[in-house]
């Protein structure tokens, strides 16, 4: 699958680039700034090895040639990306919003939750994109320091969540091909009130237990991924 | 360790009831009615044997004789119970909260959370309890469903909040007894804001998967437990 990563040039979506380009797919990593983001994709080769399908782009152009588009970056800067991309953005295209509000965003702690008040990250940049976007949440729950551990399977799932069952199908085998992955249907975009909060949850265990990779499994069924 | 479960005639609460007699503790279920309280003690030595030590007692009268306090009813009702153990609760009893905010409270959902003003249940019940109460919250991700499939092992974690490490330290020691269970200091009572909202996020999945046992565990540290 062809992939687009709009902030890949961060830890989380550098990370997400390995996980996915080392699963076969073709990342390209958006920036803000062309250079940064060939020079990104130069080392995530140098990382994978010259195989792997990885370029670099300006956001725009990013997100205007995949037909999915994965946006990792911090929310104090989410609304400015996400206008950048907005006119990219094509009707068939499923974009994947992975943003967390936290405090941080506003000089108090990551491990504190941030209110929006469309009820979540997901839910305001919905108001940032065209009417109709197929806009689907994830990946909160999966952090850079476990996706960068690449010699180690993820030991994590993620939720997925909107109102497009097919997008959050293509969202959802992305996450199963990277190995040890799973996701589960949280529902409609409004869970990510609760999805996004799993984000300074994870943050705030890492810091109690001096660790980097918490994450969590969901039990009860396995495997996991469509419901029914 | 004697442990009064108030609202313990409950699903979830009457569930906590037999694991926690199962692993040998003394239980004592509250209930605003002795008689329905020594019913529903009668029926977990039914259950689990007769050398199961499970009495019934109405609510303030239980937590008065325990030095660990479990409080499992439903949001709506928790400000009349509060209210009515809270001269029961001696300065060094531990008071464990078990409320999630459900919009089922009040007619909604209860795959939707619900925000007290205060921030969370567990926020709220402190300011219904005696200054200085050795309050923590844990167990919102354990559900009645597993609580009482009791020929299996729990496959939940639970995550333990408050601001006092030793009372999260024998909430923690009663989670550990329990089989399966494991437990998580998450910090302080705040971080209930989150730890509240799992619960309507496992109420959504055991939905949308037509499930009833659906839980987590954390990855990234085992065993976890008291932090350090």
């Amino acid at each position: 699958m062809n992939v687009a990563i709009i902030g890949g040039t961060g830890a989380e979506g550098f990370g997400l680039t390995l996980r996915l380009a080392q699963a076969g797919h073709h990342v390209t990593i958006g920036s803000r700034d062309a250079d940064r983001a060939a020079a990104k994709a130069d080392e995530a080769k140098e990382i994978l090895g010259a195989d792997a399908q990885v370029d670099g782009a300006e956001n725009p152009s990013a997100a205007a040639a995949a037909p999915v588009v994965i946006v990792t970056v911090p929310f104090a800067g989410a609304a400015a990306i996400y206008e950048s991309i907005a006119q990219s953005v094509r009707p068939e295209t499923v974009v994947c919003d992975c943003t967390s509000p936290l405090m941080a965003s506003v000089g108090g702690r990551a491990s504190h939750a941030l209110h929006p008040w469309h009820g979540s990250a997901a839910e305001f940049v919905r108001t940032l994109l065209p009417h109709g976007t197929r806009l689907v949440a994830g990946f909160h729950t999966v952090s850079a320091g476990i996706l960068r551990s690449l010699d180690k399977p993820v030991d994590s799932d993620t939720f997925v969540m909107g109102e497009d069952a097919e997008a959050k199908a293509a969202i959802g085998s992305l996450a199963d091909s990277i190995e040890g992955m799973r996701w589960v249907d949280l529902g409609g975009l409004q869970m990510a009130r609760i999805a996004e909060q799993m984000t300074p949850l994870l943050i705030s265990v890492n810091a109690r237990y001096k660790i980097h990779d918490s994450g969590f499994r969901m039990t009860g069924r396995d495997p996991w991924g469509a419901p029914g």
